[in-house]
């Protein structure tokens, strides 16, 4: 959409770390703007400071927003502005602090794109680190018409559609799995999003839907308890109810059950939050957000450091391909998106590992690290 | 079923490969006498041999038919029982061609397994050969009442049945696929089965399917010539349009819509075959399953000493993940059977690789190797 680029084509920002230096003396920058800025730099022009009105600083952003930042800036009160703010400042930050575990020479890839359909987003993908072996943080801001089958999905889930409607939608998200390098290190996962949805009568609805979810590959106690913890407080200062309710669904949600076995040992996980209003609702899955980093990062610095053998890596491996099972034949979100027609199948599979194994009829040990780990995932236990 | 064993409960024969040397000195062994042998060898009897009148060579199965042998003798010329011999036929004899290729060391782990709903099915593993990282060959023969959904999609595929009727069924079939330790060695796919349905009403339906094709990790036009040369010599014996249609089927299944791009380079796909009459199809899916050794054996032969750097093995692990994804996301089979309560996931999930990769964004080298094999997977190309 900048400056004519074909809005389908993706426009790798792989470029931007190096632009962010320019960036911090253009602190007030509008969309067209830094789209122009990094045309200078690739072309070796001499870049000049410009500053808008804006009160946006994309500084805090891994790159511009999806949506023109003008847009945002005359609907900073429209839940789809705060809510596209919001999971700029998330990927942000998560970048940030997963990068702080990292070795230096390694860098998120930052791949901006748009959608022909309308909307866009920016994926940040870190490969081959040395604490983490890939780690994706995605943001996404799209809008059109719905096809008709997630139409019907609509209906099915109770929204106040009639089949064959004519539904337009807004959605924006953010979605990150991070699988460390070391099995000492679980795989965590997040995903906070808001729609909108809008039929011919003018009929609207809007809710939000979210989680946070850990996959260790060996069961640490301490760390269950502290990632279960920090979620319960960020739960609990809206609602007491929240915690376990969404504990539960959880574990509903991310079970495999053609194996009976949850994919982790669980965290948050909800879906159509429409209650008790839009703020509130809002401010909820912000505390949410925000309790990822404490909830995580803790656990990374505890143990990257630790050894391990060869025998925990391929376990490890074994684990990784449940969770491709998982993803590919279960998650909504990944089958929805595989589905629709122009997806960007790059961003939606992000999640998977880097590695993955299947060993046919795999025997746990008695006694073993490994097989106290399936109990739980085989009986999700309380750890709050 | 056996001697009261919980027909639901997985009978595990690894120990088979020992039991066969008994098995010499008891040809003609009914089902019953079989499991009883297992038993006697397990505590020690000593065993008695004993002999039916049966003309069913049981040593040239991998295990005991799945179908009472004294049903089978009754029936031989019933399509079940004529479909469940070639799948057992067929199950040993690919079995024995692979591991005359591989390490004397290693060899299949042999399941067999009943379904409480009834039938049952014998999973033939190897893993982590020298040749072969990971090959089973499945049979099942399985017969039941169709599930409310899986009649809603008989429906859809032109069968005479209503919504909501109960639909007894019967099928059969043998299903494998062999991935190969070296990148050099395509990895190979192939399935034949048979239907048949009867409504409440007595109307009775059957029908035949299946299909062989490849997916080599490095193009070779000579393998790819000779694959499709020996299918289309098998197809042509039947019916001289059946090569033509079927390749182009193939390609058409074993696509990876989100990728745009195919699994491999094809070979033959069909389904819902009921014409010209039970005994001609029949002798089409004969001629096919007895074309998987030639067409694919020679090429194990010609690549398995040839050497391969870490390079090649990392794309290879890479087009694995592509046939994971297309395995989990689109195969009918994997999906019907892991929906389907009560299925055996380890026999369903056995043609996974051991190992996949998934690399977010793999940019190919111009003019690698590697890209002229995605060109055919993007565009399939005649062979023959």
């Amino acid at each position: 959409m900048f400056f004519g680029l074909n809005s389908r084509k993706l426009i790798a920002y792989t470029a931007y770390p190096v632009l962010k230096s320019y960036k911090k003396h253009i602190r007030y920058v509008s969309g067209a703007v830094f789209s122009a800025c990094f045309i200078y730099y690739k072309t070796n022009y001499v870049m000049m400071a410009w500053t808008s009105s804006s009160k946006i600083d994309t500084t805090k952003f891994m790159a511009e927003p999806v949506t023109d930042i003008e847009i945002l800036q005359k609907n900073m009160k429209d839940m789809k502005t705060k809510m596209e703010l919001l999971i700029l400042k998330i990927q942000f930050e998560f970048c940030k602090a997963l990068k702080e575990e990292e070795d230096s020479n390694v860098n998120f890839v930052v791949d901006r794109w748009t959608r022909n359909e309308g909307g866009g987003g920016i994926t940040c993908v870190m490969q081959n680190g040395k604490v983490f072996e890939k780690a994706g943080v995605n943001i996404s801001v799209v809008k059109g018409v719905l096809p008709p089958p997630a139409v019907s999905q609509m209906k099915a889930r109770g929204k106040n559609v009639k089949e064959g409607d004519v539904v337009k939608f807004f959605a924006a998200g953010v979605s990150s799995v991070v699988h460390p390098k070391s099995p000492k290190i679980p795989t965590i996962h997040f995903n906070y999003r808001y729609f909108e949805t809008e039929t011919e009568n003018g009929d609207k609805e809007w809710w939000f839907g979210g989680g946070t979810d850990l996959t260790p590959y060996y069961l640490n106690e301490e760390d269950a308890k502290h990632f279960h913890r920090v979620l319960k407080e960020a739960c609990d200062k809206h609602n007491t109810s929240y915690y376990l309710d969404y504990k539960k669904w959880c574990d509903q949600y991310f079970l495999i059950s053609h194996r009976g076995e949850c994919r982790g040992i669980g965290g948050i996980f909800f879906d159509d939050l429409n209650t008790p209003s839009q703020s509130k609702v809002f401010n909820f899955i912000t505390s949410c957000a925000n309790a990822v980093i404490p909830s995580y990062i803790p656990l990374v610095k505890k143990h990257k450091n630790q050894t391990y053998t060869n025998e925990e890596r391929e376990w490890q491996l074994l684990r990784r391909g449940r969770y491709v099972e998982f993803n590919l034949i279960y998650d909504r979100g990944t089958k929805f998106g595989l589905y629709t027609p122009g997806a960007r199948h790059e961003s939606i599979l992000m999640s998977l590992p880097l590695y993955a194994k299947w060993e046919y009829m795999h025997k746990l040990r008695e006694n073993s690290e490994e097989k106290k780990l399936m109990a739980v995932l085989r009986n999700p236990r309380d750890w709050v």
